[in-house]
């Protein structure tokens, strides 16, 4: 596929909050947009996007002609169980199909995109459904991938501290009331968490580890990859963090470390990374480097970033740029 | 000593957020007091504590002559530098002192004891100054020494969850007054973290690693016991949490691990323990428990526990009744 500048975009799931921050990305990096067709459920159907001066009246998509099948590019933000309906079929028509959930990641039809760590899959491949990883695994091997290339990868260790933007627009609805009830002297509604979120933690998110775990390996190609995973849901709203112990076959020093991680521009080193800094970039916030006695050639670091962008809508149009930029493709 | 049922207490720190922990605790508990003298700051002096049906109205410490001499048990629950201060002398005119400061829990003239794991150290020993661990080390210790006992412990790696009540009714203040500001469009002030803690998390706490390391070191006797810790603040009023990873000698599992822990008293097997239900509870709260394919003979777990009960003034206290029920001592 030659370059191309001209693009007809659809967004599906538009409304949503991984669908709101793609647009904006949308606009901010100038992606190449002919037109952009916003689509929803009924519920968000009419909502009006102010989109490179033009106002865009979202659509219900009902059926996959709802999508015009000319349309170069569609990014799914919408639930496996949509993305399931719909992703396929597209694809068949020709369109690139770009999905944020976990629908497809472990599919042999599809490719499992970290632009910074496995562009290469984008070229001369023969299917158009590219799925973008969980959104603790892509800033996680976005900083493992130039360590197993410097030391090589043993065994990976990582507790996350999640934010509730991870589930949704409703998470962050659910942390916010809880804590105005609290403050208010009521009794805190339970609706979209297992239990009370505001000022506690829960110990376990469903499914997430086998998630983080099979597409850590699968993106970085290391099927033997030790790895032990611990999700967590704490009560931020936005910004995904985690410690990470590592151990590698060769030992490595911090300032080689540090060299080697301040040379990427998709990352950035700090001393103690939060997920409020990180929240609204683009970089992953890396810091806390240090050596692990405890594993061999062990290495400890922090990690922050912001889930819904860098951990998602940043990924997607970063694989959108990548396959129409990419010369061989 | 023999046991002795009407014991001369005083509670150095009363009006603190562990102190007014220590008071509730020695009530609930029934402690056998004959008197129970409070003690604070200049700032605190005056307040009035209800204890056993009498009214304690808090008195100024200034130097050691204001601890009666023939007081048995001193509790102190003030910072190390203040510990530092009044602990040594006092305990040389044989009034036992408990320490929940840093200040001697490296010290060779004192003992470092969680009673369900050392309670053996206070019998005929020649200091009467015990330290009470930090506020980690305590649950951490009383998970790993069963698991200790029966698999051979080689490797503990932990990323903590902490409460801000682990720096004091300040750090308390701190989080609740930040979400009000922020709940009501102003700039959130910053006094005593170093960064804003309201739905975020501080990926540093001073000197925190540290004292885990060492300290759990030194109460399992366990000096070169591998281990990484990565101390975690975060946005809950109480209640610390952690993830643990860990490796043995031998292999374990599940079942063994469930029983062996279910038959402890102050373990409280759950699915996914929340720092929320462990909060006010004496019990420390174990759950996640997996095996951990990432380590040898690997397994993982999640504790929680009220910092200030059971990491700090319950272990206070039943260092006390430790004391003054054994009966060799």
């Amino acid at each position: 596929m030659n370059k191309k500048n001209n693009l007809k975009v659809a967004v599906i799931g538009a409304t949503g909050i991984v669908g709101r921050e793609l647009i904006e990305i949308l606009a901010q990096r100038k992606f190449p947009t002919k037109s952009l067709s916003l689509f929803a459920s009924k519920n968000s159907m009419g909502e009006v996007f102010s989109f490179k001066g033009e106002s865009l009246i979202v659509k219900e998509l009902l059926e996959i002609n709802d999508i015009d099948s000319d349309t170069d590019i569609a990014f799914f933000a919408v639930s496996a169980k949509i993305a399931k309906k719909f992703v396929e079929p597209l694809s068949k028509k020709g369109v690139f199909c770009i999905d944020k959930s976990s629908a497809f990641r472990e599919k042999e039809n599809a490719k499992l995109i970290v632009p910074e760590v496995n562009a290469e899959l984008l070229k001369n491949f023969h299917t158009r459904i590219i799925a973008s990883p969980n959104c603790i695994a892509v800033p996680l091997v976005q900083v493992l991938k130039p360590l197993h290339d410097a030391f090589g990868l043993l065994k990976v260790l990582v507790s996350t501290y999640q934010a509730v933007s991870g589930a949704g627009k409703e998470g962050s609805d659910e942390l916010e009331s809880q804590v105005r009830d609290l403050f208010n002297f009521k009794k805190p509604a339970i609706n979209i968490f297992d239990k009370r979120i505001a000022f506690n933690l829960l110990s376990f998110i469903n499914e997430e580890e086998e998630k983080v775990i099979n597409e850590t390996k699968k993106i970085l190609k290391l099927p033997n990859l030790l790895m032990d995973v611990t999700c967590v849901r704490v009560p931020i709203f936005n910004g995904h963090s985690m410690a990470v112990n590592l151990s590698f076959e060769n030992p490595s020093n911090i300032s080689q470390v540090m060299k080697l991680l301040s040379q990427l521009p998709h990352i950035k080193l700090v001393d103690e990374p939060t997920p409020l800094e990180a929240s609204g970039k683009d970089e992953t916030y890396v810091g806390r480097i240090r050596l692990n006695g405890a594993l061999k050639n062990g290495l400890s670091l922090f990690i922050c970033s912001d889930n819904l962008r860098t951990g998602a809508a940043l990924n997607a149009v970063k694989i959108a740029e990548t396959i129409f930029t990419q010369k061989d493709l």
